[in-house]
């Protein structure tokens, strides 16, 4: 297949680079010294048992390079439109643009860019963080689910096995929707609280204040998306859900506990942010939800700012 | 006077030991070491020239003491019933209760121990906090306001000279509920928000997001105290209040961010729980409030047992 990857992050470079063994991919990004880099020594990627080199090509511009068979969106939320507006001319009628990133609500940008045919939505369990300039670490693994907005997601099953053959184990699904709002559930409580008290993940799981500030955050992010109508779910499962994942993962950091204590821009909006925008549109209250995104900002702020 | 001070802490051994100057008075607490040092070296104010010593008496025990003209009660709210309890042998029929506590509904507590023409409220602008057993740091300086419950707060003429002489600014009034209100708009909404964040006072003023939550946490407490009929509050008016108040104070550091920031209990419970227990009461919406006092006992508990 012909892939574009735009942004050529850690998520980005992780996928283009696994993507590039079986694939012509293409990592477009705004950062010339990045594109330098990856096109002079690839891109790395750290492993358990050590670095993997890969060779995708690497791009500012993309006007020569042609119709894509697949773009998959990995920069930051808030430039998902104006990525796709500069690089419009990747975009064919048979173009199918995906988006893999964190947070809902995606499919309303990418439609403004294709039809519902050719969007694809989905979740992954993979994780990723720069090291430094064309290098990464893979430090979460796992699934990949793959939809279509209206169902028929087999449709998709040649991309699903292209990603199962580069290493990422990836399946259709037709309530992708669903699993995405279940990662959000977890990332708009647990996370961002580890983020905003700055603590491993165990420390929400021990601590009942802590504890209960998720609960009200889970309660209120499930509240939108049956409102939604993406499904029924049910707060205690849901909360059970987390509280499980927590103990697996006891001594977990977050990134955005990571970035928050490096002073550099956090997720925050893609995460609390669109259920805040949920929210809104579907007139449910969410105040923890909007005092946690206020919150994350003025630390991110006081971080990149040295104030203490 | 015959005067008890119901818990040596920082305010009560400031107040216990300015008002020694020209009245009897006996500060009662449970730290035995701090009666001890109290009993054999004063207690040491330190002032902007240097330290002032007193010599109250302090006391554990207060059976033998009789009945007192008035008792002030300087202990944490959570203990304001059971210190009252444990030492109600001092309290005759003409015996005043007198709270200058932070956070408001502490008469409800009073009102226990005895009649409503003998309980005082009050709010002082003066500050205090320890630097070791049996030395304090006179940090604050400004005006006392005492009240009766019902008006008439004329009657307490006598004890607001008292007090006056002895070094406090002091005045009736019939307007000290409002009072009290005003000095909790900027301690539930800029000075919590300093423990939260870690940030000198300058910060809320500075930084659009955090300045946006002290916004809603003002809102919140005056839509609070106007439901409970205090006065008729304008949210605009009390917000440009705290910010000139800010402005005042922008490299300054709250008591509740040092005592965030120390590992030790803050004062949460008794600033915004208070809000948060009337808001209850009168069926008042007040989820930042809500959210806030989770927030700063979970950074409590992380930093007392120094997680990060």
């Amino acid at each position: 297949m012909r892939i574009s990857i735009l942004g050529a992050g850690a998520m980005g470079m992780l996928f283009g680079g696994y993507l590039s063994q079986r694939n012509d991919v293409w990592l477009i990004d705004v950062n010339k010294d990045r594109i330098t880099k990856i096109n002079s020594d690839g891109v790395a990627v750290r492993e358990t048992d050590g670095d993997m080199i890969f060779y995708p090509r690497a791009a500012e511009e993309s006007e020569s390079l042609g119709k894509m068979d697949l773009i998959l969106v990995f920069v930051k939320a808030m430039y998902t439109c104006s990525a796709l507006e500069a690089n419009r001319c990747l975009i064919g009628p048979d173009t199918y643009l995906m988006s893999l990133q964190n947070g809902v609500g995606h499919e309303v940008k990418l439609l403004r860019f294709s039809d519902r045919d050719h969007v694809i939505i989905g979740s992954t369990q993979h994780n990723s963080s720069i090291i430094d300039n064309g290098h990464v670490n893979h430090g979460g693994r796992g699934k990949t689910f793959i939809g279509l907005l209206d169902g028929h997601s087999d449709r998709l099953r040649s991309i699903a096995k292209n990603f199962s053959a580069c290493g990422f184990d990836c399946a259709t699904s037709d309530e992708v929707k669903e699993q995405i709002w279940r990662k959000l559930f977890l990332n708009t409580s647990a996370s961002v609280l580890t983020a905003m008290l700055q603590v491993p993940l165990g420390f929400i799981l021990d601590d009942p204040y802590a504890g209960s500030l998720m609960e009200k955050l889970a309660r209120e992010a499930v509240a939108v998306a049956n409102a939604e109508g993406i499904a029924s779910f049910d707060v205690d499962c849901i909360v059970a859900d987390i509280k499980e994942l927590l103990t697996n993962a006891k001594d977990g950091y977050t990134s955005i506990y990571a970035d928050v204590k490096n002073g550099t821009y956090t997720e925050v909006d893609t995460i609390s942010g669109s259920v805040v925008d949920a929210a809104k549109r579907l007139d449910v209250p969410v105040p923890f939800h909007e005092m946690a995104v206020s919150l994350i900002h003025a630390m991110e702020n006081k971080n990149r700012n040295h104030i203490n």
